[in-house]
């Protein structure tokens, strides 16, 4: 540190070459129910401008694409909504990129994450999740067209697991999983500071890992794995399930919902626990159980630093925590030492990652 | 291949330079109860020289030192076993590298494989399976002051991962994962054509990896992991309490060894339920169900394009292949592919791992 702090640098005020031009990044994260836009400056981790929009009822990959396209060049033409702190030499975009040949080119790259399967070398979506009409959409081809830069598409498990290892929780570790357990549970790699994607650019399926071959069955039609046990759908069903066939037990969750079994949430099965609900912890500790135990098995193959846990059910409490952490350990072999940390990012998780995306195409 | 063989190349007789030298490398592998070594010419892929030692009793890590370097120094010092095709250029050594300054070095590089845990990093043993005194010893350190070359380090899974990717039934596979099911049940990455070794040296542990959290409880101490599933001593354990526990099952396997339920061995399951007996085909089914979940569970969490299965087990019979295909397909997503392959090097994929990290030294 001392030595390069003191290295000789010689500053020629307003010579253009020396300084060091703010470099703007565009992130867009294609959710299964809502789009997100984000813009920052190389180097910063803040975002300059964020807009989000619900993606409507019966939308497709044009309307969804449509939409996208306004929340960017919203973002491109309005000043920033935090002023940055470069000084003078930065220029804000003060136009859209596709205006004219004339304005300076303001946006240096464009970073996707995307919900659904990607082919991320090509840049093409194979399926959304959610959405219809993105089969084989070249997306990166599309978006650099029409925004005159280049552009990197991932998937959501991906874009979360780099944006939490640049900008999060995963910082200064040089391999971790991220993994997301709410409605699915999802996860990617990240190994020498690298994604890892897989042959098909499917690794990362933490959620449909088998940890209990004789447990319920899941939508993917194995038993037990850790989606079928750990998601927030199925973490409802469950306490449904059990308060259905035991009707003594779970007041207080049955308190919470007025009696309506069928407005019982993961979120609330949570809540009543924290207050007590016995039943509710059960519900819960099969969650914390299966994810734990997929945790310690994907540690022993991969032996990464970190595993990296997001999404609403990993915010049910420090107890179903303690049961994740201590599950995982149980199952890791001695040797195979991890940490196991929440995610820092929030929802935005994939949002970085997409800077992190566009970040590497201009540093490369 | 038309452009290369045709391209001019200006042949000058005589001319040193422009002579490939033949490098010579040395593998080592530290076993369990053997040691071998091997020598062979960079870029060809068969043995000049390859001699085995059984580890006698009661020996620890000086003993199978010393025994190593015997046998490196009786390779070093005589004539291939099988003579170079490559023509007067090529010098097979004649003096042990160590014996004086004067001759040529003909050794370029050693490869070790050791069974145990390594610091592949800095070439540091930590911890034999079997032999004592192995315990921190510099084994990297120590070979290139003796040997006179430089030396690479690795867990036998490790090598045995390389040696397959690049000599056997994992060329052309970018990333694959190597799998060995004889006493115990190891594994070793390759991703990205290079050793994925994790933070502790310890990834590969398929073995470890619990798939039935209700199954009978394994040394490491877990219910249901792959190794108290699949591996030879459990699968003989197996058929052994079946065959107390059902004594008008199990005829075929029962007459192999006279009665004497003590001499089952898992190559005797096999053969058994090769001629058509139920219960030790069973036995032997569990073993390919536990090892295909395993299978299927790795292919989602890191969808490698093969796995290469090696070890004595795995030669049970295209029946129990069958199983562990069929398994390992179910419990994987559709999309996420894979080849399972039975491997090519036999015993010998560690120490052809152990040239390969050797190949590596010179090609760096």
């Amino acid at each position: 540190m001392g030595g390069s702090s003191h290295h000789l640098r010689r500053h020629t005020p307003g010579d253009g070459v020396n300084v060091k031009r703010e470099q703007l990044l565009l992130a867009l994260d294609f959710g299964g129910t809502k789009l997100t836009a984000g813009l920052a400056a190389a180097g910063e981790n803040r975002w300059q401008a964020h807009r989000m929009l619900p993606s409507p009822p019966g939308s497709n990959a044009q309307s969804d694409l449509e939409i996208m396209m306004e929340l960017a060049r919203e973002m491109l033409a309005s000043p920033p909504s935090i002023p940055p702190n470069s000084g003078g030499e930065a220029s804000p975009p003060s136009v859209p990129p596709n205006s004219g040949g004339e304005a300076k080119a303001p946006l240096a790259a464009v970073g996707v994450s995307f919900g659904g399967l990607v082919d991320a070398v090509r840049g093409l979506v194979l399926l959304s999740h959610h959405v219809p009409g993105w089969e084989g959409m070249p997306l990166r081809e599309w978006l650099e067209e029409r925004l005159g830069a280049p552009a990197a598409v991932d998937n959501d498990a991906n874009a979360g697991a780099l944006g939490e290892h640049r900008f999060g929780a995963g910082q200064g570790y040089d391999s971790l999983m991220y993994i997301t357990v709410s409605t699915g549970v999802g996860g990617g790699w990240i190994l020498n500071g690298q994604p890892w994607r897989g042959a098909d650019g499917m690794a990362g399926e933490i959620g449909h890992t088998v940890v209990d071959p004789t447990g319920p069955v899941c939508l993917c039609g194995k038993r037990g794995c850790v989606e079928r046990l750990a998601s927030g759908p199925y973490i409802a069903q469950r306490a449904r399930e059990w308060l259905k066939a035991q009707p003594d037990r779970g007041r207080i969750l049955r308190a919470l919902v007025g009696d309506d079994l069928k407005a019982i949430t993961a979120k609330l099965v949570a809540q009543a626990a924290a207050q007590g609900d016995d039943l509710a912890w059960e519900a819960l500790e099969v969650a914390a159980w299966g994810l734990g135990m997929g945790i310690g098995n994907a540690a022993n193959l991969m032996n990464p630093q970190c595993f990296v846990l997001g999404g609403g059910v990993t915010k049910a409490g420090e107890r179903f925590w303690e049961v994740v952490r201590r599950t995982a350990r149980e199952t890791a072999l001695p040797e195979v030492h991890f940490d196991v940390v929440p995610a820092a990012l929030g929802d935005d998780a994939p949002l970085w990652g997409a800077i992190a995306l566009a970040e590497d195409l201009i540093n490369t």
